[in-house]
């Protein structure tokens, strides 16, 4: 997969370099190219961005770095026989980023990433790349950033680990939250490793009985408790279908129960007013 | 604001030099300090990971090292001055971080964050911390990463834009999309800057038309038509009395509706199957 991200804070894209990501490169699995957008500004202030039409706070940025910085990426991808980009805008107006779309962008050979500061770039840009390629405007959460540089290291990463050869273990992508699997629409319970004691603090028996039914059966407890806890908006979402008899001792336990269609909801007498 | 950060990647953390993160710490608004967790292990592999219990793929990451490491950075911080941390664990099994989320963290004096690879961390260190001091498992979205590096980067980054005095313009809040305020549970519309023209287009006549009215009328429709587009469960959360007759006109034009609660959803006509 070939990568291009045009910025203003190159050097906040630096862990591109490290770990799984970088890892990724060194291969040869991920070819990643970052561009200065100031290098394709004229003046002597390297401006890059203007007030806004029709007034009010915030700058916005201007389409000619922009364009000329996207041009200049596009025409060095193809030459070097990139093809079939997307646009990959990070904006807090964008639909949300999930591990479905991740998927998505991983399969795809080429993509470009315009993180934007202030109050975003001039409009005109995206609807002009849109004419050439699928643009793809994305928002990572509901919290508001000072860049999009955050939201193009979060998801090189969530894209790059779904590459062929990137992960080493092929089993370590079935048990993630949010994968679809076993534990599908389900966060996972807690962990624990060696030593048995530390700090007056033992481990759950059943995970040393050596019973791997018994086992299986404390996990997916522990990720009801930790779900309907954290994300009761997941297990409102779930298709019942999901859930056998045990799973619905535990949520009925957790003061779960399935409403008039099915789908489980807090017991009444255990909602929170 | 103090905040800690215990990681194997110290490197990831970089972009915390840069940018508004790092101008805040130059000015002395935020104290940073990144420790790396293998100096707290003394075996030749610097290890920091073992298997689970139970069994399982993937590997956890062991209490040792993350006690002495935690328990050192709050020594630090203490003798330093610092008072009331909180830990601010980075994990997709965590409750979603959200704008208001960082409203409160940013009310805090010290945060120490967690960023784990791997499985996670066992759950005793989080247990033991958890008697000393809040504990805040926290997901920035629905996707799997490969550590909770840039999930430090994105809560610090939206944590110290509200830090007072961080943002130089104190308007520049207001119309944050998520932010409370004006546009209030809406996305923002496009925006444009100079010049009027660039590759043969335009920009919306009402925007140089010099009417504050019609301008923010115009803004308010296409906030409108950018959320019910992007994202249609904001507009189905909002309290109906949000909005206006014109609100109603637009949401209308864009095939919403009033339910029977007086919530708006699309119409049954258009929703797609």
């Amino acid at each position: 997969m070939r990568m291009d991200a045009v910025t203003i804070f190159p050097e906040y894209l630096e862990p591109l370099n490290v770990s799984l990501v970088g890892k990724a490169r060194a291969r040869g699995q991920l070819d990643v190219h970052v561009h200065d957008l100031r290098d394709w500004t004229y003046d002597r202030h390297n401006t890059v961005d203007d007030t806004p039409y029709g007034g009010g706070p915030g700058m916005v940025m201007k389409t000619d770095p922009w364009g000329e910085a996207l041009d200049a990426a596009l025409a060095d991808g193809y030459e070097a026989g990139a093809h079939d980009p997307v646009l990959v805008v990070p904006t807090p107006s964008g639909r949300p980023f999930t591990q479905e779309l991740a998927v998505e962008l991983s399969e795809r050979p080429w993509l470009i990433f315009t993180p934007a500061r202030y109050e975003g770039i001039d409009r005109r840009v995206t609807d002009e790349y849109a004419t050439r390629m699928p643009v793809c405007e994305v928002s990572i959460g509901d919290y508001v950033l000072a860049g999009g540089e955050a939201a193009v290291l979060v998801i090189t990463e969530a894209v790059a680990r779904l590459l062929p050869g990137v992960l080493g273990n092929a089993e370590s992508h079935r048990d993630d939250s949010f994968a679809p699997g076993a534990m599908a629409d389900l966060l996972e319970g807690p962990v624990y490793t060696k030593p048995p004691r530390w700090r007056g603090r033992g481990i759950p028996d059943v995970l040393v009985s050596g019973h791997h039914g018994k086992i299986a059966r404390w996990r997916r407890d522990e990720a009801l408790r930790r779900t309907t806890q954290n994300r009761p908006d997941m297990i409102e979402r779930c298709d019942p279908a999901c859930f056998d008899k045990k799973d619905r001792e535990m949520l009925s336990i957790l003061g779960w129960q399935p409403g008039a269609d099915g789908r489980f909801g807090p017991s009444p007498d255990n909602v929170e007013e």
